[in-house]
């Protein structure tokens, strides 16, 4: 027997598909990461399910895991998840139809019946998150990708709210004189703090992230540069702020693309939110500047969060 | 026996201590409000706690209620209150001092060892008002009072936060360039949506409250109080927008001195927040407007919610 085949029974995969990437792990009965894989999307129902299946087996049958070993397999996905019905909605940059697409029925029947639960990306990177930082009960993830936005446990649950819209705060108002969003409204705080609008502000090369570029070019002085970098870390400060001062988590962990920039992305935030507790003892007696961290380096929250699904599952 | 004799255990007592009123109720075994009290509140920890007994002893002494018959009283406090420890603290209105008031033991001790539950005055309010709309799992009070906050109450419990600020929405900013807030900061939401505000901006004859004169003459026409009115239902409808796109909470109950407008202010905020969404598809679908409740009429909701307390306590 290999030192590397696992044994006995309660292993359990977590995935993370997204509009470019599908990120997965195989986590051991004590949660820890003993495998992971990342796999190019393939749009579309078909491309999907494909794509995890591909992921599911990468990091299983290379080790040597059977069946019987794996207790079940969390997914995480953009949209509107029903997780109860295990349907995902509006999962545009996925390529998935307008009706409701039942992506856990289709897993579990192409692997033979094992136990499928879906659930919201960002919802799942909250709880991947919370694991990461060993502090599981009450936490905001906030996601600074293509959009802006946020997934929230509130003691030790994922919350969801009523419409699945909990921790859509990128569609709240930050100028009401700014630019368009994509959403219909004016100066959205995703259309100042996400990495979709540094990309459109300040183009990649192609060779250096966008953020990274920005935050360079910001650092040796551009003007244009230091303007937008600014614009960034406020809307995003706005965020931490209006999830704190709504939920009151006592953490705000900061990731997605944009939080790859690491401590330039939070002495910024926490340079904001320091000037504006300044002048205000309400504000310093919150403390906020203090509860805003960095997502683990390294560590694929969403994938891990979407295999830990299966343990909430059990439960 | 008299018909109004009450019967067997299970009864409670809920307080609503603000700082101009202690409102009263006393709640049969199936929480229905049989009594209710209104005392002008006694400043100071003595004056607090002989107001909060002659209101006990009101409602249950009339009717012949035995100490044996009383489940516990529930007590809503403004200020920041740890339930655990019974304490309250930062009440200023209550003319409390600086260190934590142990308000539970102190009445407590009064009523013969009663089991006393303190909590916040808003999330007090937040269970009387679910409760009150038949609704017990999920919703946020806003409270239009002196300030504006909200109590929230998800998966049908009082969220309270990391440092009991869950709802100080408040403090938000609304125009960064708009009037200095009493805590420090500019252009709060509480600048514009509160009861304080209006009457700052629009003050009482001593007759009309604040907010209906301010109703009244925009409605005549008035360009000044149209301009304040607007500000107001704004702010107020923001403040909902935050409410719902950060919890995603399926009820927002408009409560405090400024619902007593009751349709008024109801159209006002509604018809922002449709006009918001003319424009937004995703606006739309989160269907705010529909969302938006005025608190039961004629119903203490922080009273009865704090009688609510005491069936907490016992589960």
């Amino acid at each position: 027997m290999s030192v590397f085949e696992p044994v006995g029974p309660g292993f359990a995969v977590g995935l993370d598909i997204g509009g470019t990437k599908v990120m997965g792990v195989l986590l051991d009965p004590d949660e820890r990461v003993i495998g992971s894989v990342r796999l190019p999307t393939v749009h579309g129902v078909d491309g999907v399910v494909a794509t995890a299946l591909t992921a599911v087996r990468a990091l299983t049958d290379g080790i040597g895991l059977v069946r019987a070993q794996l207790a079940g397999l969390g997914v995480g996905v953009p949209g509107v998840v029903d997780p109860i019905r295990g349907t995902v909605e509006h999962a545009v940059n996925l390529g998935l139809p307008g009706e409701p697409t039942p992506l856990a029925r289709l897993l579990s029947e192409a692997l033979d019946g094992l136990c499928v639960t879906c659930e919201n990306d960002l919802n799942v990177a909250a709880l991947g998150a919370a694991h990461g930082v060993g502090m599981p009960s009450d936490l905001a993830f906030l996601a600074l990708g293509t959009g802006l936005g946020a997934g929230i446990v509130l003691d030790g649950r994922v919350r969801r709210g009523a419409f699945g819209a909990a921790g859509e705060i990128g569609h709240l108002t930050f100028d009401p004189d700014g630019p368009l969003c994509a959403c219909g409204q004016r100066g959205c705080l995703e259309v100042y703090g996400s990495g979709g609008s540094i990309d459109a502000r300040w183009p990649s090369d192609g060779v250096t992230p966008a953020p990274v570029a920005l935050f360079a070019a910001a650092a040796a002085g551009d003007v244009r540069a230091v303007s937008i970098r600014d614009s960034v870390v406020s809307a995003v400060a706005t965020a931490v702020r209006v999830l704190v001062l709504t939920t009151d988590v006592p953490l705000v962990v900061l990731g997605g693309g944009v939080a790859a920039l690491r401590e330039p992305l939070l002495e910024g935030v926490v340079g904001v939110l320091d000037a504006q507790a300044t002048g205000s003892g309400f504000l310093r007696s919150m403390r906020i500047p203090e509860r805003v961290v960095l997502t683990p380096a390294g560590v694929p929250v969403g994938a891990v969060g979407a295999g830990l699904l299966v343990r909430d599952q059990a439960s």
